[in-house]
């Protein structure tokens, strides 16, 4: 059972009850919404695949926690190769969704937390570390999908989360008791989180003694009493609920908002309370190692952006042209770098207290700035070598009216032996990789900003050392 | 009645009769449809800035062919001032509406056709001009709207138009009498056609011998039998067809495929048909008038990005940050060099001897490759600094149910002063300006792609000229 | 007279005694030097250019203060026109030069100067601008060369001229009388300095009120006492100082540093002292000037870059190789920008109460920005299709060295029907082109740099008026 | 013996009488002439790191050929690890010395050689791989230094060796006897080539049939009779030769063209001759291995940049200045790209035949063309950091001129506390980092061009694979 089939996870949802809105409207069983059942559709692909000969290789381990093999998603990363293993499945996860399928963020966040937890345990007496091994323990056994919920509203950007006007822009502990505690705020951005068994909340930033109350972190069941989720909206919606010209015929991705309306938390479930010091730490880590995951499975979507770059190329007839070689060279060079700088970032790991690897954060931040610019202009080049049709191809619905359906037959045909409905679903594809904006956002935003990788990168370059190679180069004499 | 007024545009829809598909289903009154009724709007206001005061003294014209104001839209380039002025009217155009309003394809191809319709009747006899020059007296008499179709369906890219399986790929004259010509095919990207009065067919490439029947160009009126508008999918349609969330509050685009099922065209209205030699300059001629007419109008919309990413830093509680300043000055970089190449290709243009000027097209080419390119990263720092609420906020509808609406005004709010709501709306103004699909991809494909525009800069570049130049300072001798 | 030939240019440097120091000694006649001689020859070409019949179009001028034809370096700009001419009569120079000349250092700083002049004359009832007439009426009438001092040596960079610890590292007034201003400080990257016959001193910052001794501007004949230059090292000495391999076979560069010892200056050639708000306006007006002259000479440098690249593949035997031909776009498109925002910049020019012309600010800046970042590409990829062979070919003794030099003649051929003493001046052109660091650090630092530039765009672009477009697109309802 | 000490290297000098032109001279003692002597104390600092306690765990390693510590430069690649250990061992040696020290591209050759010569001897029952043991042997005694000769003139790039007029424009075969056989022809960049003890000549390009007696690879002593080595000009000889304003004190590069003028091999010393189809795997694998080596030396010399970069900005009292460190970001990601692209290319290394490990081709090809490309950018950055008095200070000779030394002393102080002849040194280091043309070039050439590197990445990549993906995706079926 430490192995779920594909249909165990479908059953599991069946058990859960959450609070979900869509559009305005509170929704039931909402795995069937045509908004939400696409990614559901991703997530159980990783439980297919934990039972796929070639996909277990990468998605199944053995645990140190429990005796049976359990999945890579929820095990801790205690050597350079784990970290290796993650990226390479995340690679291969993509290459067989073309997109999100979220149960990274948990396998980041119990890492994340795992770290500082000891840490702080050793320093302060506390026991966190030995709530979340039992805390992982129960996940593996159940091999649940477990997300993680990191980032707040903020409210006012250039203020503190104790200085807002509103004390509930950033989640904190409003009361607390013998049994446990009691969290409000909201948490954004919290892609495909109806789709998991259970949430584990991470501070978003840094707190000082000021911010104590928000330095919280704690795991619960999705569908605790007083979470709502509510649906965020993307683009490329009107497909999903006519359920025709999807791009991507079975995956898609959402990302809704969850509100924490006085939450409460059993203490064997919080990581983390009042320890102030460790929440930036925390986040910093999943910071590194969510964009580190970002490595491994942007570089798979960039091999799929390739693939039907070129196949559009093929379709459209124009198959081995030197300036679309040219610039399929230019696309790998920017999903390689992403790829290579994370497979680097798992090779220069390092061992904390804990016993977990940490990434390299410079590498693993160069990688993350590479999807944050760069890619963008993959998906353009994708753009570019399709052609002008990936803006506005009739739909599906105009191809199946026998009026115009075989005269748009007739004219969208491309290169022989491709039939117009082939060309038309690359296109669409194409449309769906380039323009599903919270993919394209994903990119930019997801794991950290620029900026913020930016700022990781020179923490943690030990540029004082770099400085005095290039004194001794030029002849200066430092003083001793 | 040379210059409309927006009552009178929407009134003068009311005569016409086109047979159009929207997502599988006939329409009958299209200019409602809540598809299509936003780009009826973007057209509208500009007939509306012909009768503002400030919108007239760059919108309206003195005609050299009636006695009348007119249009400018509906205007020969008479003068570098013209060009300069087309720009700058665009550019205007754009801030006011913050995307396409179609009607500067008519106006660049009446220009390109108009050149090369003088050139072929001086050396052929034909009189393709007078043609012309009564078809414009007319239009600009009843200030029509004209939209040019130019690009074909091409089916193999590889192949040249007779060379098709399929003779049809390319538009071309099936039949021909006394009183005119009968032509099939289609062309597809026909952006806004539907709020057009008329349109001009332009053949959308060089020509040899044997392609003899596919060069042809004409007008026709928009609802001409046989000629059929199917819409082409964009993204965003869920908000439109539900009425919430648009971002852009009035204004939008679209752009359909259209059908020519053997459509006849009498003879005053063809301007040109078998003289071969001539289409390659007319699509050229356009090519280059089309990527100046871009040089404003994007221009004009990156303004918008700009202002719309800056304001969004100020609803974020992040004025003034050295990071977004920065940003905000790599934009600019890339839009003014858009405009200013446009500027310059203006001021560099040449007469024709038919009078009309031509601009210059290294430049020309040059402003439309940043937008091709460069203008992708643009809207990229605009995401960027408008951070991750951009991909997934909820809907109106949601703020609008009791329940949820009153917690998501409270936890979605940013900086002091500014409400929700409005903080909402430059979010989904931002995602508008980013991920619909007709925009984005206009800006790589429209006005031709970007490797189009390298050969016309080289091919219009006397790189001899700098070869010798070089040669000397070196100190080769070159043979006499 | 107003006029001079190349030969009375020469002829004219013999009366004058600079005190000059190269590598460590005191030169005499300097213009002789090795490391100085190619840079008189560029200012000489100036000259021979305003006599030769297509130069004197765009190089001499109808004056408004004397009744005779002048040199454009020397006069006022009074119209967009002359400043349009200005950017063609530099692109002009640079393809006959193939680099710096100079003279657009002393005709963008008199036009600087002016305006202020006027201005503060206008308020304070100061009399600069009589002043400045008379000495540029005296400057046509020689038709003498005059170069800018604006660089100062700056100390520490964190610190306003008045607080440096060291007074003297920004140029100030040490002493006054009756007769004059006594001045002590430094300017440095002085670029043809000493091919001048005057030189005219500008602010090179804003100052406030107690920086007042520091706002002061004048001019000076060269070789006034107490006026010393010394020689700024380059790159590529070797090959002046053997005179062979120099690759621009006349030309080239250099930029001493200036050293004011208490240099007496006439009240009638002082132009600004003390009123220091003026000092700001004055050196921002001169970086906008010359950030667009930049734009018409290193765009026709940019030329003489795609000549040489086009000549190189032609020699390697590589001509019409399609990667090659990209680059040359992606070249053009550069270099295209530069020159294309330095045109709009001028159409685009205003009137100051002076009658001077002041360059759009956003334009020019945003020219200079593709100078200060991407002209480095375009270098790059000149490199890049000249092949390795820029990096290291023999010498021309090597060649004239009989036991090998036929053998390098033998295995250093290209293409057929080129000598290979033709291709190697090719790569040593590109060599020059590429690596002498007076031309390559003025293409990032050159008239100020490139985050000069970002704040110049950012002051000077209305970026509130966007923000209202943004906004009332969005359905923002702003406040009254 | 197997290890050399610094003194040992030098002495072993002594004993080769290599036949060497510069700049149209014989020289005799070359090690000492000053335009080679920086570069051949690089080489002696690989010596001097090779018995140094932190140098020699990354130069040092056990040999599987003799039971001895040998250099790592001589060693096979035998695993992942020592791949790994190869991109460290050369960053390491960057950061003590800030440019090339050669020794890579015989280790880079060996081992490319290896592969073939393995899989010749399987196939055709060639003994070159024994050859190929016994002289690396020798070579591991001996702790010798090998340089690579691949590039040949070429002449006419556009024809294949044996289509060119002259045949000798590829190095080829001209004799052969039971002794061994007879080369001419010429290599050019031979970086370091004179400061070595072994060269090995590697074809320079696949070969056909025809190409038959261009296919030959071989070994010989550097100072064999008909070996010309020939000075190859670059950048900053100036201060070589003056010994002054050296900018790094210590070392520097040379890259000699070699002609082989009828040159005898002895038959054990040749590991390939006539088997054409070996040529271009060779020479491919060779790229493939120096584009690795690149990443880890060209790294190494970026993090001297960052360092020279930001200790310029401390010393003009910029230290921790925003748009400073946004750029010293940017710069590490471009050197790290190099860097993680590397290290990824080692960790997924595979096993050859011959038991040597051959690095994964796109992601080495990936790292050099950031280096081709990207670099070029970091180096611009550096400069732009720096200010424009990396473009001409004054000569040490003028500091030490008593009338003008302590006025440049004192006008060109920067930040306190910071002497100006340190900041002077920071400057004239950055000169030499950003000027030197055998490194610029190398850049971008060195190991072969971007245009190669693309190649290689498309040849090597799976896209068949990625457009299955796609397809599968999109819902397309594909044909069984």
């Amino acid at each position: 059972m430490a192995i779920k089939t594909k249909d165990q996870y479908y059953d599991s949802l069946k058990d859960l009850h959450p609070t979900a809105y869509i559009l305005g409207e509170k929704v039931e069983n909402v795995w069937e919404h045509p908004l939400i059942s696409h990614m559901t559709a991703s997530v159980a692909k990783t439980f297919e695949m934990e039972n796929d000969p070639e996909g277990r290789k990468l998605l199944v381990t053995k645990s140190d926690l429990i005796d049976e093999e359990v999945s890579r998603f929820l095990k801790f990363y205690k050597s350079p190769d784990d970290l290796l293993t993650k990226v390479r499945m995340l690679k291969f996860l993509s290459h067989n969704i073309g997109g999100c399928y979220m149960r990274c963020t948990g396998m980041d966040a119990i890492n994340s937390v795992g770290i500082e937890a000891y840490n702080c345990d050793q320093k302060y007496g506390t026991n966190y570390w030995d709530r979340l091994l039992e805390f992982v323990t129960m996940m593996q056994k159940n091999d649940y999908v477990l997300f993680s919920g990191v980032t707040d509203v903020k409210g006012d950007r250039s203020k503190r989360p104790s200085q807002q006007t509103d004390p509930d822009m950033y989640l904190h502990v409003v009361d607390k008791n013998n049994d446990g505690i009691v969290v409000r705020g909201a948490k954004i951005h919290q892609t495909g989180s109806l789709c998991a068994h259970w949430g584990i909340v991470v501070p978003t930033r840094e707190m000082r003694e000021e911010d104590k109350e928000y330095a919280a972190c704690f795991a619960f069941p999705m569908d605790t009493e007083g979470v709502i989720y509510v649906y965020g909206r993307g683009t490329l919606e009107a497909r999903a609920l006519q359920d025709c010209d999807l791009g991507n015929v079975e995956f898609s991705k959402y990302a809704p908002m969850i509100l924490f309306q006085d939450v409460f938390v059993p203490w064997d479930k919080v990581f983390l309370y009042g320890n102030y010091e460790y929440a930036g730490n925390m986040v910093r880590n999943f910071g590194n190692y969510h964009r580190h995951s970002h490595g491994g499975c942007k570089c798979g979507v960039g091999d799929i952006f390739i693939g039907a770059a070129a196949t559009a190329a093929d379709y459209n007839g124009l198959t081995r042209v030197s300036h679309i070689n040219n610039k399929l060279a230019e696309m790998l060079k920017i999903t390689e770098a992403i790829y290579g700088c994370s497979i680097a970032a798992s090779v220069e790991s390092t061992e904390t207290p804990s016993g977990i690897y940490i990434v390299d954060p410079v590498l693993a931040n160069t990688s993350k700035l590479f999807e944050g610019k760069d890619l963008a202009e993959v998906i353009r080049m994708m753009i570019e070598i399709a052609g002008g049709m990936v803006a506005d191809v009739p739909s599906d619905k105009d191809f199946q009216n026998p009026e115009i359906g075989p005269l748009l037959d007739k004219y969208l045909k491309g290169a022989e032996g491709v039939s117009t409905a082939d060309r038309i679903r690359i296109f669409r594809l194409i449309e769906k990789l380039a323009f599903e904006s919270r993919d394209i956002v994903s990119n930019i935003h997801g794991a950290g900003s620029p900026e913020t990788h930016r700022m990781a990168i020179l923490r943690n370059y030990d540029i004082e050392e770099k400085k005095k190679f290039a004194k001794k180069l030029a002849g200066i004499k430092e003083d001793e």
